[in-house]
C-alpha cells in the first residue's frame, strides 16, 4: 500500500460556516476545488486556521465525507486529527486513513499543560496501535504557542524507533527559524518531512532540506507559494520570497483567521466567508476596510475565485 | 422550575478507567456515592481532575447516564461541559440539564489562545442561547494555568447583565488569594456564588461569602473537608483549616491527578484506581511508595472506601 509521500504547498484550509454557525460544506469544498487547481499540493484541513478545534468530531466526519464525495481526492488531503481525547483522536483518524487520506496532522493532547513527555509519547503511541491501519502516516502539529504542549526532537526520535513508518513527518508552527533548522538538521537524509508553517520560511526550509510548506495564506495565495516552490533553485527566488513576505505581513497585521476569512470574502464578494464560530471574532468593518486597501496596494487577487464563490 | 443552588463541598469526581483504558461506569459511581456518604454536597463530575478533556463527549454522556441509572441523584451533580466546541458544549449541556442537574461547569473554549473577550463571551451567550432551557445553571471555570483563557471580572458582569439567572457562579481554581477575594468582594451581596478550586482556601473564603469549595482532594477527604464547612464560625476552624492543609500539601507533592487517583487505589487496596489516560502519567512504584507513606504518617484513611471499591 505504499504511496509517494506529499510535499509542496498545503493549505489548512478555513471552513466556512452559514448564519447559524453550521459547517458549510458547499462552499468549503469549491474552494479546496479551487486550492488545487491554483497549485496547492494537498489539503490540510482540519488545521487551527480550518477552526477545526471548534468542530465537534461529528461534524468533521461530515464535512471529510462531504469534501470527498464532492471529488477532492482523498491523497491530496492531510486532515488534522489530534484531539484531546484519545478515543476522538482515533475514531477521527481511523475513519480518514480507511478513505486513503495521504496522512494526518496530529496536534498532542492540548488541554493539560506541563504532561512529561512519556505521557505524549503515550498519546500517539496508543493512537497507532489503535487506529492499527499499516497505511496510517501522521505529521507531528508542533504549535507551542496555541498548544502550550511542544514536540521536542527527542520525542520524534523516541517515536520514530517505535514507529518509523507511521511517523512520517512535522509542521513546525513556531515560526522560530532556529528550530526549523534544529529539526531540518536532525533528520537530514532521512525520511521525516519537515514543514514550516509559514511561507516566511518556506525558501529558507527548501534550501535545507525542507519538504514545502504548510500555510494559512496558503489559503488565499496559493499560486504564487507553489511557484516559489517549483523553482525555488532560479535566480529570482528571493525577490519571489520578498512578494509573498509582503502579502503576508499585510493579512497578519490582523488576526490571522479572521483576516484570511476576510481575504476571501472581498475576493469573492461573498461575505458568508467572513464568518467565524466563537471564540474568534470577525474583522470589524473597519478592519476589513484596512484589510482590502492594503491588499490593493498590492495588487492581489485570487484568480478566479469569484466563479467558486 | 426554581431550585435551591448547590453549596458546600464539592469533588471533582475522578475518572477510573478500565484495563483497556474504557471509562468504568461501575467504580465511578461506587465512588460517588462514597462521596455522598461522606457528606459531599455535590460532585461536579467531567471536571480537570476528572480526565473529562481526555474523554469524548459521547464517553462522558455514557458515564453520566450510567451514574443516574446507578441512583446518584442528578441534583447532587454539576458536570463539567465547556468543551472547544460550541456543538460539543450545547450537546453535552443540553443533555445534562435536561436531566435535571443543579448546574454545570463551564470551561471557555481553550484552544486558542489570547482570544478577544468579545469571543468568550459569545461562546458563553450562545451556548445559553442554543441550550435554550431556563433551569441551566453555569458556574464559570476560572482555571488560566491550564485553560489559558481567564475568566475576568468584567467578562462576568457583562455575562451576568445579559443573562442573570443562567450565569450562576464561578469556581476560582488559579489559586490566587487576591483574585477569590476580588471576586468575592465584585459579588457581595449578589445570588453570584464563587468557589475557591482548593480547600486551601476554603476558610479564608466562606469568611467573606464563598459558597464552599470545589476541590481534586475532596475526592479522597470530604467529610473533613464538608466539616469545616459546616463549622467554620467553631473555635477550632483554623486547627480543621490546617489538617486540611496537611493532606493537601501532602498529597500535591506529587502531579495532583494521578497522586489522587493513587490514594484512592491505596485506601482501596484496589491499584485499578491508579490508572489515567494519556497525556498524563501514573505515578510510578517508588513515588506511589513516598505517596502511602506521608499518608500514613498523617494517620489518612478513607473511611468506608474498601467495601465500595
Amino acid at each position: 500500500m505504499k504511496q509517494k509521500k506529499i510535499k509542496g504547498v498545503l493549505a489548512p484550509v478555513i471552513t466556512p460556516f452559514r448564519q447559524d454557525l453550521s459547517p458549510d460544506g458547499g462552499r468549503f469544498a469549491a474552494h479546496c476545488k479551487w486550492l488545487l487547481a491554483q497549485g496547492a499540493s494537498g489539503l490540510a484541513i482540519f488545521g487551527t486556521t480550518s477552526e477545526a478545534n471548534s468542530l465537534s468530531v461529528d461534524e468533521r466526519i461530515v464535512l471529510f465525507d462531504e469534501l470527498l464525495a464532492a471529488g477532492v481526492p482523498a491523497e491530496r488531503l492531510m486532515p488534522g486529527t489530534g484531539c484531546c481525547a484519545l478515543t476522538d483522536s482515533v475514531r477521527l483518524g481511523r475513519h480518514v486513513v480507511a478513505k486513503g487520506c495521504a496522512g494526518v496532522l496530529m496536534l498532542p493532547p492540548f488541554y493539560y499543560k506541563g504532561v512529561p513527555e512519556a505521557g505524549v509519547f503515550r498519546s500517539f503511541a496508543e493512537t497507532i496501535e489503535r487506529v492499527g491501519d499499516a497505511r496510517l502516516r501522521i505529521y507531528l502539529y508542533h504549535i507551542p504557542q496555541v498548544s502550550q504542549v511542544p514536540i521536542p526532537i527527542a520525542l520524534i526520535e523516541r517515536l520514530r524507533s517505535a514507529y518509523p513508518t507511521a511517523i512520517a513527518g512535522i509542521k513546525d508552527s513556531s515560526g522560530d527559524p532556529a528550530n526549523l533548522r534544529a529539526l531540518l538538521d536532525a533528520f537530514a537524509g532521512t525520511d521525516f518531512d519537515v514543514f514550516p508553517g509559514s511561507e516566511l520560511l518556506l525558501l529558507e526550509g527548501l534550501r535545507h532540506g525542507g519538504a514545502g510548506c504548510i500555510t494559512a495564506t496558503g489559503n488565499v495565495n496559493p499560486g504564487p507559494i507553489a511557484k516559489l516552490y517549483d523553482n525555488w533553485r532560479s535566480a529570482d527566488a528571493d525577490a519571489m520570497q520578498a512578494g509573498l513576505d509582503a502579502l503576508r505581513r499585510a493579512i497578519q497585521a490582523f488576526p490571522m483567521i479572521p483576516a484570511v476569512k476576510a481575504t476571501v470574502a472581498h475576493c469573492t464578494g461573498d461575505d458568508a466567508w467572513s464568518r467565524v464560530r466563537p471564540p474568534l471574532v470577525e474583522l470589524d468593518a473597519g478592519e476589513k476596510a484596512q484589510l482590502a486597501a492594503a491588499l490593493h496596494k498590492l495588487g492581489f487577487e485570487m484568480p478566479g475565485i469569484a466563479s467558486l464563490g
